[in-house]
């Protein structure tokens, strides 16, 4: 799954252009890419549209201006977060040129996830449910989540390191073990690199068995940005995907952005990934003057830890 | 081992300032880091020192320059490369501030290494032979090399990714291969980045019981750059290593030179990795006016490959 708008888009506001969204749709169609995932649903009571582009609410009219009925075999998703989306928000799939709902949810919230995934399940999509900051749920907690996804209907499970915290050895035992206790379910892997391992993680987690993997054009996503998905395209030499078209919209559309947008492997990212903390103070840090002073930000780091 | 001056002189023809040069010993000592290599020992009659800096020969007046008598825990490496260096240029240890010498070799060299390697250690170094382009490799004469390796006194052998083609399942593979072939040797792990892998391949190399693991300041060395050192650092939560000596460093130093010399991820190391090729033509695309212009590189290569 292609989520370059809507993880890039925590970067920028979803302020893409037209031209921008185009072409990366292109290239997931013309790249064989199973799912492009391009936004979140969320209600205009949560976000401004005047700060928060388009793609932040995914409405219909938006959707068809670039999508059109998208008469392709590339499937397109969405994202839900929890208490940021009034059920009647949500149009039946008949009414929607989306195939997918995603359902982002904290552990805490396991309930109310399986609540909204159902309800969009009996709306006509294609459902998952996406527990982010799983590197911080301790065992107890996630081993009652786990049971309660195993006795829902939601036939996507994924293992989301919203942190970039996890590596080989942490991502193997994890995904065994949702593998082990949802052995009727799909499970998804999404990765990011503040610690340069979100493709290999995306690699492992496959030969571990998960089959939904998430990735983005060049990384693009929030702070140290997702797994490549031109990496993994060129890991898989599956005929299935093709590299050509990935290459196009990189060099066309995602490349020339990195000027604007620090994301990708840079030191304030990797001290958070490293400390297992949410990275918006990296993001913070790389948004000021300061951002190239490493040494004082991990001082300040350290200085909050010693504090909480 | 930090490799930050040998490897990434391959990038700028060791033209580092001595002020870079300190810097980044200051950091290796101040960090705690075990090894440092500072470049290669050549002859004059092999390279030019009209165009290679002093660390392309690592005389002992320039090694001495930097380091006096090196009266630190940090131990001292070069590199000698076969056939570019006469035994009578490489002094006794006795009267050098060196303290390791790395053999690198391909595959076919294997026995001129190990009389080198021999050579180098009855003049009192602690020696290691480095195969490169090991992905490039076929297993009969992978066997055979690591056969003679056996036979010889070289303590230390390494397996190196020269092409940043290896993931996780080959790199395994490999190690545990040289492993059981070699019970009685080290075995080190040096890794390249075209596949954004080194961290993870240097990292599961080490949980495979590797011992020597390579890497250098913010991944700086040839093409797409090696494991970066302190991302090891921030995985191994090693009380001997220290993490702010080395962002020190990086913002002082390393970070400053990414607007005068491209190492690191980019599309054409991507490429050239992911087809087990060398980085060269990678290397000369991206000194290119069409650095950006990847759909043409890949066409390129493609095409080269078809004529081979």
């Amino acid at each position: 799954m292609d989520c370059t708008i809507r993880d890039g888009g925590l970067m920028n506001n979803w302020q893409f252009s037209d031209e921008f969204v185009r072409g990366v749709y292109q290239a997931c169609v013309e790249g064989g890419i199973d799912y492009m995932e391009i936004g979140y649903l969320s209600s205009e009571k949560s976000f401004d549209p005047a700060i928060a582009g388009p793609w932040k609410f995914c409405k219909e009219k938006d959707l068809q201006r670039i999508f059109g009925t998208n008469d392709t075999s590339l499937k397109l998703s969405a994202m839900v977060d929890i208490g940021r989306i009034e059920l009647d928000d949500i149009p039946p799939k008949s009414e929607s040129v989306l195939d997918m709902i995603r359902v982002a949810c904290y552990v805490h919230q396991i309930g109310k996830a399986i609540s909204l995934a159902h309800h969009c399940m009996d709306k006509g999509y294609e459902v998952t449910i996406n527990m982010m900051a799983v590197s911080k749920v301790n065992e107890v907690e996630l081993d009652e989540a786990l049971h309660d996804i195993a006795q829902s209907r939601v036939p996507i499970f994924y293992a989301v390191d919203s942190f970039g915290n996890m590596q080989v050895d942490s991502i193997q035992h994890l995904i065994r073990k949702y593998r082990k206790l949802l052995p009727d379910k799909e499970i998804g892997i999404h990765a990011h690199n503040n610690m340069q391992m979100a493709a290999s993680n995306t690699i492992i987690a496959m030969l571990e068995g998960c089959t939904m993997l998430d990735a983005t054009l060049l990384g693009l996503g929030r702070g140290a940005g997702n797994c490549p998905i031109e990496v993994l395209v060129a890991y898989l030499k599956n005929p299935n995907y093709r590299l050509l078209p990935l290459f196009q919209a990189i060099q066309n559309h995602v490349y020339p952005m990195h000027e604007k947008i620090h994301w990708g492997y840079h030191i304030p990212y990797l001290i958070t990934g490293a400390m297992n903390e949410h990275p918006r103070r990296a993001m913070e840090w790389m948004d000021s003057d300061q951002r190239d002073d490493y040494v004082t930000f991990m001082r300040k780091m350290h200085d909050n830890e010693a504090l909480e």
